[in-house]
């Protein structure tokens, strides 16, 4: 399942819609920028891998949509569109990482024509999606290495196909056990406010045929002090180069709790994903949404009285110390995490 | 507000339909045995001490609803009215007590007539009702002596008012102590999957004027590590003689990251929620209940797809290690639990 991939004939973005599965299943194409953009704010495409996908075809496809041959009219353009689509959501560093990367190809093939840059662009909006699917596989071959046989595996939220462009972070490591009979059955965290464990998580698993239980946020706990629980294994949306990692809101609690009961918790994350600038997760940016994602669920009439206050930070920070390991494409980390990201980055 | 009364003239029991709230407040009558079962299997009545006084008073419905004056056929009649409420949920122990309480009432008064005996169980069914309004506000003043000034408290599910006769236990200390000043804010854990501190504990948090912050039940931990919890407050729906409390699912893993974090963690119950034939949590039923409760959120679409299995354990246990203390209305109760709480029950 492509989650979201480039049409050459007409320059556009086609993406899986994902605020409206598991009841519809639709393809939208995306024409412009601002298109580009708002399906990121409002989640259309979500997942830190798949956010960074799309930010660099939207370079490529803001590229496209220039007009001329002006040179300087045109870098001047690109410093627009990659601001828009920078702005569009703070904590995934996959977003700011690939539109400094086609920053990166504007700056090597600066005095060539308009023609050529955009050729160029759009080559790497597409060469990164096709790397994001051959990473996550490496990253699913070196965590499936963690799981013994007839696993059950919790996860957070969705860091699976549609997180990425396709086969998946933590989901990516669950496909790769699960071929190897590792995996007996997905808990899936339902992942209050927007639902993306029963919503994403649990339509990948039924779509592919892996036993899934979709389980309340707060029941984790329960779960594991009843033993049902072998590990825990979720994405990141950001990681400081301690180790310390960014990810759904949930993130934390589950570490927590699992933690308490002396289950392993594993982050599965691209080395895109890690931020080396931050020293520790203090730094990263969280981002904090709307009070209506809480008041609101899936549509309908609000959960609580009008003029209660609503807390909806959407991402929160994990220390280090509660991770067992992060698997990345390069190979599995363990702490000291300084030491061994820095390793992997360089391997 | 009153969470349900005795109608006098019509012999009929008057309750808040809670499953309707906050978006339409409404009491509804119930004439039959029938109906009051009903109300408590499908929660339109919730919350320890009210299922115990709605069943005491229930028992009393089914008494003037016999027709004759044959003693014999009264207690059959009654035999099955006992059984039918008894039947309707097992973990909150009010329930059995509250049946008990009204069946001694029938054995002090066995060579009485009929009517006599019915009045005596409508009289005792309206006596629980006051006491367990009384029993909270003991519980209020007792449980506030525990709050620092400017509190930030955390709740789970709801114990307030409508979990009561009226006031609260875990909300009835926060009553207590918002009076005298100490009380900053209260954080309802939205409480997934049936959304009672959404739908109730902010409700009436608002109604009552008191600052609140409403929260996903995965956002806890979060709020802890910022520093913006003081103290967790929550019900009880059975306590074992060891202080091992079973209450809405979600409270263990609160407890758990409230440990981790070292905030207190408190439990507001009245002596009528402790089991003390049961010597650890271990022994206390706990309830499942449907898929669809976490399947359909507030009456929307499914929000996960079709043919995924569902976890809903409807309660879940706290081991009496990760409670401060155990707030009753015979004072606060501390570790040992096994003593404090026999001493309680004597006091």
């Amino acid at each position: 399942m492509d989650t979201l991939r480039w049409l050459d004939g007409i320059n556009a973005i086609e993406m899986i819609d994902q605020t409206i599965l598991p009841n519809t299943f639709k393809y939208i194409k995306l024409k412009t920028v601002e298109q580009v953009a708002r399906s990121i704010e409002i989640m259309q495409v979500r997942g830190a891998p798949a956010i960074g996908v799309t930010a660099a075809m939207g370079v490529a496809l803001g590229a496209t949509r220039f007009r001329g041959a002006d040179r300087d009219k045109f870098f001047a353009h690109m410093d627009a569109v990659c601001a828009r689509l920078a702005s569009t959501r703070p904590t995934a560093v996959n977003l700011f990482w690939a539109i400094e990367r086609q920053k990166r190809v504007m700056e090597k093939n600066r005095n060539k024509s308009v023609e050529q840059i955009t050729r160029a662009l759009v080559a790497e909006g597409k060469r990164m999606r096709v790397e994001d699917i051959a990473i996550n596989k490496a990253m699913g071959a070196h965590g499936a290495t963690l799981l013994k046989k007839n696993s059950n595996v919790m996860t957070h939220c969705n860091a699976g196909s549609l997180a990425t462009a396709a086969y998946g972070t933590a989901l990516g490591v669950v496909r790769a056990a699960h071929a190897q009979g590792k995996v007996a059955r997905v808990y899936a965290d339902e992942t209050r406010p927007r639902l993306q464990g029963a919503m994403l998580t649990a339509f990948e698993m039924v779509h592919e045929g892996i036993p899934c239980t979709l389980n309340c946020d707060n029941t984790a706990a329960t779960l594991m002090a009843q033993g049902k629980i072998d590990c825990c294994i979720v994405g990141a949306d950001r990681i400081a180069a301690n180790g310390d990692t960014a990810n759904k809101i949930g993130t934390y609690s589950l570490a927590v709790v699992a933690r308490y009961h002396k289950v392993p918790f594993y982050v599965a994350a691209p080395i895109s994903t890690i931020d080396y600038s931050l020293k520790s997760g203090r730094e990263i940016p969280i981002e904090h949404r709307g009070a209506d994602e809480v008041r609101i669920v899936n549509g309908g009439k609000p959960i609580c009285p009008d003029g209660v206050d609503v807390y909806n930070q959407a991402f929160d920070m994990t220390p280090a110390r509660l991770i067992s390991a992060i698997i990345t494409e390069k190979g599995v980390c363990r702490a000291p995490y300084v030491k061994s990201l820095a390793a992997a980055r360089n391997a």
